[in-house]
Parts: structure tokens; C-alpha cells; sequence
């Protein structure tokens, strides 16, 4: 049995999408973020960081989306959703991912996450990471725009988990500030995403 | 032939001492931050986003260093440096991997790298994000201590990429501000880890 722990408007759509796009059954709890559950000791039994998303497969508990994503796409093969016959390629679909967690995913929540790295009585402080998030996000995007994005999807020719994280991330862009004039590829591919049956069936938990 | 991108007192240490132990031959190419050479059109040839580590293989580059553990881990099994009978407990030694780049290193590059987060002229909070390093150093390592650290090593008791990794960022508590003396565990693994001669091999380089 497989259960996915997830929040609207968070990152654990794009693990989220892979489980409707694999077709497998799973249970979906959903752990409201507007009554703190993340932080309640419930949830905390299961994913002690208070974070979404975390797979449940058969007791044992997955978090981290890129750990989450790579270990959907080897556990159901016959999906095709990364490239598990080169270790390099797989490595650079990692890399990716990882990207994405490290530094574009942290970019945007200084938007609304700054007491995590400031004290919450240094309201002068957030207010200037906020301001700073539109350059931060542009430039993490740039870099995706202008190569990482091989085309037609993420690793070329191949559509993988790291589709499934970029769009995840590239719902974000407008609410972050980024002028999306400048990312027509990021674009297009969002566009492109949201026609997908496993990506349309979810819009109405995330909105 | 693998090359590896490398600069002192980074991240880089964790892939560094991963080929040490394994044993292969690899070249180790320093980048000079003191010179910016991160940034100079060279090295964004190989790496965009301006950061090391970088592994260079047959001619392939693979970023990111959860990314780059795993590859390695796979391509010789034979140093048996993760636990690649599972996908689960994989899985779960990579989602280790991504809290400690997504938000562990991140709290740590709060410390010197608040630019990328603030204006470079919003000199008060980058002071404010300096002084909450100990804190939030401090609660990821807490989360560490208290259980995500299965012992002796990070996955129990096979050694894995995992632990050169946390070693890595351990070896930046003191210089965080953080109250070692509330993570012995840390500490006492981080020290058995100092103790190897594939770390030690590397101290002069990284110090």
C-alpha cells in the first residue's frame, strides 16, 4: 500500500502527478497546513522534519521530492519516467532535481518562508528577502530557460519525473514575481504539462 | 576518465573523499574562488550554475552532490556505498542527502552567501540572517541527532555516501555558532569519520 502525504500548493504535486500519470492505486492524506498538522505530533511520527510530501510504502516512509520521484520511477519501470538504462543520464536527471530542491525551491520561499532564516521579529529583514525574490527565481529560471531544459522536455526526448518538478515549480513563477516574458521554453513546457490527464485531474486539490 | 571540480572548505569534500575510498584514479581540478574562477566563462562552460562540485566523466558532467554520491555509489559497487539491494532503503539514503543539500547547507550558507537571498546593499538583514545560523544549524542537526543519524552510521550499519556527506557539513558546526555539545552523536561520528585515512588524505586541501 502506498500513501502520499501532501498539501495544497506545495512541491508534493510533482510527486503527486507521478502517481497519477504511473496509474497505480494510493491512498492521499492530506494534511492541512492551515491548522499547523504539519507540526502536530501525528504527522510528526511520520515525517519528524514537519515537511509534505512523504510517501508511506508498505511502513516505510520516503520524504524529499527528488528521493520520492527517483524511487517512483524505478519501482514502476514500465512507466519509462526517467532514464534507468545509463547510470549518467540518470545522474544528470538527479542532478536536476536536485537543483530544483536546493536552490530554485529555496529561492521562492523566501517569499513566505523568511523566519527560517531570520528571527520573525526581524520584520525589516523578511520584508527584504520577499523583495529579493523576483531577481532570485528570474535567475534560477534563466539557467533553465537557457540550457537545462533540453527540450521537448527536461532531458530531450525523454518526458521523466524532472517534467513533473519543473512544472511543480513553474506554477509558482507569477506569484514569485518573475517576469515569465523572458522564459518562453519554461512556458511552454508549463503549458504543455497542464493539458496532461494525471496534471488536470489534480487542479482542484491544489487550487 | 573522471575529473573533479573541486574548491576548499566546500561541499566538494563530500565527492573528494567518496573517490579517495573507493580507490580510482580521478583528476582533482581546483577552482580558485579567492579568484572568482567559479564565474569565468571557463568553468561556466562546464558548470552554469557557477558551483562545485562538478564531476567530469568520459565527458559527461554530473552536478549536484546527492546527484553525484549516487552515481558513484552505482557505478562502483563494489565499494558497497549504498544500499542498492532496496529502493527503499535507497531511497531513503537519498532522501537523507537531499534535506542535508535542500536545508541543511542552506541554513549553513546563510552565513557568508545572504546575497543570494537579499540585496547586496540590505547590509542589516544579512547581519540578521548571520545571527540566526546558530539556531538553524542547530535544529537541522537536532533532527540529525535525534534520529535521522541511525548509528553507527547514517543508514545503521552499512557505511554509505550518506555519512561522507554529513561529515562534510559537520565539519562546519564550530564555525556556525552551534552548541556541539547537544549532538555527541554528531560529534562521535564525525570523529571516527576524521579518523579514515580517505579523510585524512584530504585535509590539507580543504583546510
Amino acid at each position: 500500500m502506498i500513501a502520499l502525504y501532501f498539501a495544497p500548493k506545495t512541491c508534493s504535486l510533482a510527486v503527486h502527478i507521478a502517481l497519477e500519470y504511473i496509474g497505480i492505486d494510493y491512498e492521499a492524506i492530506k494534511i492541512d497546513f492551515s491548522q499547523q498538522e504539519q507540526r502536530k505530533s501525528e504527522y510528526l511520527s511520520i515525517n519528524a522534519k514537519g515537511r509534505v510530501p512523504a510517501l508511506a510504502v508498505d511502513g516505510t516512509v520516503i520524504t524529499e521530492v527528488p528521493a520520492i520521484l527517483f524511487y517512483l520511477s524505478q519501482r514502476f519501470p514500465q512507466a519509462n519516467l526517467a532514464p534507468l538504462d545509463s547510470l549518467e543520464a540518470s545522474a544528470q536527471m538527479q542532478a536536476f532535481n536536485a537543483f530544483l530542491c536546493s536552490t530554485v525551491h529555496v529561492a521562492h520561499a523566501h517569499r513566505f518562508r523568511g523566519t527560517r532564516w531570520v528571527d520573525e521579529t526581524e520584520t525589516d529583514a523578511i520584508d527584504a528577502m520577499r523583495r529579493k525574490v523576483p531577481e532570485s527565481m528570474g535567475q534560477c529560471m534563466a539557467l533553465i530557460e537557457e540550457g537545462m531544459l533540453k527540450g521537448p522536455w527536461v532531458m530531450g526526448e525523454q518526458f521523466t519525473v524532472a517534467d513533473m518538478y519543473l512544472y511543480t515549480i513553474a506554477t509558482w513563477l507569477e506569484g514569485d514575481g518573475v517576469d515569465i516574458s523572458k522564459l518562453p521554453r519554461v512556458i511552454e513546457h508549463r503549458d504543455r504539462m497542464s493539458q496532461m490527464p494525471a496534471v488536470q485531474g489534480l487542479q482542484a486539490l491544489y487550487s
